[in-house]
C-alpha cells in the first residue's frame, strides 16, 4: 500500500504568496508547516516514509527534500512538465509497480487541507480494502454548501459497509455544475464533491489505462521499457511532449465500469483561494487571521499576511491584505477568486518578476 | 505687508506618511511639491521672498530651508514648542514689527490646499486694504457642504466692497457645530467656514493681545525686551513653558470688537485626512489616485500610495492603501478620520518607531 502525493501544481489563486518558483503546496500558509509537509504528516503514520511517493516537477524537488528529508530520494517521480492528472498518475504507476506489482496506490494531493487526519487515515485504510477487491475507489466529500467550484460524484447502489464507512457504486461523475444544479445535487443527498483522491490496485488502474486511454498507455509502455536503463531520461523527454493533456476524471473515472465512492467528512477543503484560508486558519477574537504585526481599529474577519511590515487597519470587514515584500494584494474576500485575473494581467504585461 | 506662514503642526491624520519628524506640511502628497512649497508658491508673487516669514518648530527648519532655499534664514521665527495659534501669532508679531511696526501681516497656513491661487492673492490684497483701516480680517470660505469639522463665521452688516470682494462685519464665531446646526448654517447663507487665515495690522493685533489676553501680552513683552540681546534664547526658554495654550480664535477673534470677514471661493481644503486627498489629487479614469505601481481589477475611487512595491487590487471601492515601507495602512475612505485612533494606539504601546 503506497501513498502517491501529487505535488506538481502551481496555483495562482494564492498569489502573491504562491509563485512559479514557490507554488502553494510548498508554502506555510499559517499553520507552521507547509502544505506538502502537512500532506506528509497526515499519511506517514499509515504508510511510513518508505511507502510515500511524490510525483512532481523536477524544479520543486530540492525544496521538497528540504521540507521533508525523511522521504527517500528514490521515492520522487519526476514529470518533465504537467500534462494533467491522467499522464501523471500513469507515469507514477509504472514506478510503483516495480516496488510491488500487486500493491494498492492511494492518489493524494499536496494542496488540499484536511482537518480530520485520523479519520482520513481510517477511510484510506477502508478504501484500500475495497480497492483490493478490484474497484477503483474515489473519496467523496460530503458537500457543506452548493459549491459550483467542484466536480460532483453521484452515488448508485450500496456496496456495503467497510470499517464503518458506507461504500457505493458510482452512478455518475459531473463536472463543475451551475448554481441551480449544485443546489439540486446538495438537496438530493446523493452527491459528494469529487475530492480528486483515488485508491486502487496498480494493476487495475493500468488495465483501465490500456482499455480507456490506449494512446497514453502505449506511450507509458514505451517509457516503461526504458525505466532503469541508460535511455530512461532520453525516452521520457522524447515521449512526454507527445502525451495529450488529460485529467484522470475525464480520461478514466467517468468511463470506468467499476468505480466505488466512499462519502466522508474529513474537514476537507481545497484551499482554492485566500478566502478559503480565512475559513481554515485559526482566527483571533475579532475573527481575523493575522500573520505578522497588526494594529487595527474595528477590523473583523480579515486575513492579514505581512511578515515584513506593520499593517494598520481601520474599519475592515472581510478583507484580504497580503504583503510579500515585493507585492501587496488588497481585495475583499468575496473577490478572492479574481486574484487569477491579476496574475493574468501581469503575465500579459510581461511582469515575470511578479509571477 | 508680510506673509506669516504657520508651519509648526504635526498632524496625525495623514499617518503613516506624516510622522513626528516629517509632518504633513513637509510632505509632497502627490502634486510634486510639498505643502510648504505650495504655500510658498502661492504667496511669493505677492510678498517676494523677503516678505515671507515662517513660524515653526526649530527641528523642521533645516528641511524647510532645503525645500524653499530662497526665503531668508532670518525670516524663520522659532517657537520652542507649540502653544496654540495665539502665542504663535503673538510671538511672530514681535519679530515682524521690528521690520515694519506699521505693517500688515497675513497669517497663513502651510497645511491647507488652495486650488485658486490667483484669486487667493487677490483676496489677500483686498483684505490688506481692509486691515489698513484697523479691522481684524478673517477669510471666510463659502461652505461646499455642512461640515462638522470646521468652525463657522456668521456675517453681520455689510462693510462694502473692496476690489470686487464683499466685506462684512463678523456677527459671531462658532466652533465645530453638530450636524443639524451645520445644516442650518449652510442653508441660511450667512455662514462661512473659518479658514484660520487672518489679515491685520501688527499694531492692531498687538493692541488686542494687550486688551484680551493680558497675561500672554505681558509674557510677550518680557520676550520682546530680550529680542536682539544675548539673553533672547534664555528668556524665550524660560517664559514659553509658562505661556498658556490657546487658539487665536478663542483668545482674540471671538472677543474682538472689530472683526471683518471676506467670504471667498478659493478652492480651499484643509487636507485633514486621506479621504480629502482623494478629492483633491488628480484621479485616473477609474477615479483612483495612484502613486507608485498598481495593477487593479475593478478598482475605483481609491487612493493608493506605494512608491516601494507593486500594489495589486481586486474589487476595491473608495479604499485608502498607503504603504510607506515600514507601515502599511488600509482603510475605507469614510473611516479615514480614525487613523488618529491608530496613532494613539501606537503611542500607548510605545511604538515610537512608527510615530
Amino acid at each position: 500500500m503506497f501513498a502517491l502525493i501529487m505535488a506538481g501544481g502551481s496555483g495562482t489563486r494564492l498569489w502573491p504568496r504562491s509563485r512559479k518558483t514557490q507554488p502553494k503546496q510548498l508554502l506555510d500558509l499559517g499553520s507552521g508547516r507547509t502544505m506538502f509537509q502537512e500532506a506528509y504528516d497526515r499519511v506517514v503514520p499509515l504508510f511510513g516514509d518508505e511507502g510515500i511517493f511524490v510525483v512532481t516537477s523536477g524544479e520543486y524537488v530540492p525544496m521538497m527534500r528540504q521540507q521533508v528529508p525523511s522521504i527517500p530520494a528514490d521515492n520522487y517521480i519526476i514529470e518533465p512538465f504537467g500534462r494533467g492528472t491522467a499522464p501523471c498518475i500513469g507515469l507514477a504507476a509504472l514506478y510503483l509497480r516495480r516496488v510491488d506489482p500487486e500493491g494498492v496506490m492511494c492518489v493524494l494531493t499536496a494542496d488540499h487541507y484536511i482537518e480530520k487526519a485520523e479519520r482520513f487515515r481510517r477511510v484510506l485504510r477502508a478504501a484500500a480494502r475495497v480497492a483490493e477487491e478490484g474497484h477503483l475507489v474515489t473519496l467523496g466529500i460530503n458537500p457543506s454548501f452548493p459549491s459550483t467550484g467542484f466536480g460532483y460524484v453521484c452515488r448508485g447502489t450500496a456496496l456495503g459497509t467497510v470499517d464503518g464507512f458506507e461504500v457505493f457504486r458510482v452512478e455518475k461523475f459531473t463536472e463543475k455544475p451551475d448554481a441551480d444544479t449544485a443546489r439540486r445535487f446538495c438537496e438530493s443527498g446523493m452527491y459528494s464533491w469529487n475530492s480528486g483522491m483515488f485508491i486502487w490496485r496498480i494493476s487495475v488502474i493500468l488495465r483501465e489505462f490500456e482499455r480507456l486511454m490506449p494512446n497514453l498507455y502505449a506511450q507509458l509502455m514505451e517509457i516503461d521499457a526504458a525505466i532503469g536503463t541508460p535511455q530512461e531520461q532520453a525516452v521520457l523527454s522524447r515521449v512526454w511532449p507527445q502525451v495529450e493533456k488529460e485529467t484522470i476524471d475525464y480520461g478514466i473515472m467517468e468511463k470506468a465500469a467499476d468505480v466505488a465512492v466512499i462519502p466522508v467528512d474529513i474537514g476537507w477543503n481545497d484551499v482554492g483561494s485566500w478566502s478559503t484560508l480565512l475559513d481554515i486558519l485559526p482566527a483571533d477574537e475579532n475573527g481575523n487571521v493575522i500573520t505578522g504585526q497588526h494594529v487595527g481599529v474595528d477590523t473583523h474577519k480579515s486575513l492579514i499576511y505581512s511578515p515584513h511590515r506593520l499593517v494598520a487597519t481601520v474599519g475592515l470587514e472581510g478583507m484580504i491584505v497580503v504583503d510579500t515584500g515585493d507585492v501587496l494584494l488588497v481585495c475583499p474576500r468575496e473577490r478572492a477568486q479574481e486574484v487569477r485575473a491579476l496574475v493574468k494581467r501581469l503575465q500579459e504585461a510581461g511582469r515575470d518578476e511578479y509571477l
